[in-house]
């Protein structure tokens, strides 16, 4: 339907004010546990466009990204050898990304990673990207264990899964 | 929390099954309706990964190719000008897709565009990206008009907003 | 070596000034013959960077595109059907471009494709990025028709060099 | 013209032979110089295409991008800081690479710069990819230093030429 009932946004880059314009119901966005696995990402002149700001399919493209490094640094598991040796994919089969604050050349995002729901054969991690205390942008990933090969998916596998087990344990402590 | 209680899901590329392992309640997408606009994209080998399929932050890029062609072709607004001389843009503050089925380079899916919320100063829409009568992705857009120059919301313009409001009365016909 | 005797550039945007003082002593690029295979290219808010202008990787991803449309469309040969199918593919050993004038968002590039050279298992092409009588940039590809079973080059098969042949024909007719 | 008298290449991957059968007549390319500044990049899954090897203008993108760290490392001036404080543009004007040999997700290319030409308003740099003693690629890059207000070439201004000076220095030491 078409309302006009919208609450008025305050200044670009307030995310309660724009959540709300786009009647967003949800709360605001919380910063990354302490314990999350996080990494450093430059904004470089290629991210970003004629308005000066990320052009937003960068950031999923960063996302993929810090599943990769997350994979090899958190979980202690080659997220390159995962694909091409034991043929085992992570097709995503849902993104979604609240963006907050817009974020320029020059700036460095912090982004980290939790769990949110680990499944027989499904993940879904919540990726920050954050400022200092500011979360500019808050997205969310659903992948699928897929055989590269079967191309079909496939439960977890038990070493994966005990790692993606003991990092979401790592982030509640 | 971290459940095993979900349910597997079927072959890859079944929409329901994957979005249920993704414990996603919505029911099946529908496809869009006749008086939706719709352009054509040609899957390139540009776009798709080493597994053969879409890399899945191509499909944002192609969502924000959409917007600009519906803007130019199907609202009678010229996107360009509207940046560039209007100094309007429309920063995306949410942006979400569920892929439901993978598509290879060769297949050319049509992506087309309906209104779902039109506020005082943000428009939701929903892109789908079909082929033949199979929705190959679902995915839906949260904007935000903003004044380049002063860099914070304003209220949709009423040619705008007349433009859009046509168009969702179209689509509903 | 470092040298301060360069010739100082004209207006940014002139093809010769800005090559010489690149040090560039290529004559002036051509217009492409009326019998080469074009394309239309529109310039989208995404293949443009905070000045306003087409960032340079975008028009290297573009040739990428131009080729694969001058294969099917102007060769006859499906370019996906070649990779997937055929096994064959022409990964890109040298790539080059000059950037004669500046492209902006809104503006449509018409692209064409001549061949420079056609070895036994390589071929080398130009392609231009013209509006009107102006040439935007000029780029040339050298690619190597390559097994992707056997990961090494191949000779051109024989309807793609007859293909190629009468192509190159067509143009200098 | 076309001609079939070109020498068949060896094993994609080598170097010479490529070229070779490219009809480039340049001599072997080397590794850069001990003294000159060097960055890591990590080839990612998003970086490679379904042959499983980096899409060829990935290496373009990155080509800006360790130009923006030799700046802001290598010479010690803010890039980010140079375009949007000072105004100050690097347009490509030509841009080349050859492809010696492919890399693949999760391997690590070193990458660093050299200075081939120091101009009144232009610079000439090459850039290499390389692994161990093996050179992946060799590309250049010649920019023109840019008023992005006035849109016109400026001469490069002292502070930059002497940093650019110092470091050309500092190669050949």
């Amino acid at each position: 339907m078409i309302g006009n009932d919208a609450i008025e946004t305050g200044m670009i880059g307030t995310a309660r004010g724009r959540l709300q314009e786009a009647g967003d119901e949800r709360p605001e966005v919380r910063l990354l546990p302490d314990g999350a696995y996080r990494v450093q990402r430059l904004i470089r002149f290629s991210h970003t466009d004629p308005a000066g700001i990320v052009y937003f399919p960068v950031y999923f493209d960063m996302f993929n990204g810090v599943v990769e490094d997350w994979f090899t640094h958190a979980l202690g598991l080659n997220y390159a050898s995962m694909i091409l040796d034991r043929r085992l994919g992570l097709p995503i089969v849902h993104a979604e990304c609240d963006f907050l604050v817009p974020s320029r050349m020059g700036e460095t995002l912090t982004m980290g990673v939790v769990i949110e729901r680990l499944g027989r054969s499904s993940l879904q991690i919540r990726i920050n990207g954050e400022i200092g205390d500011q979360v500019r942008l808050s997205g969310g990933l659903t992948m699928v264990t897929t055989s590269l090969d079967a191309f079909g998916p496939v439960p977890i596998p038990d070493d994966i899964r005990a790692a993606m087990e003991a990092y979401d344990a790592a982030c509640r402590a």
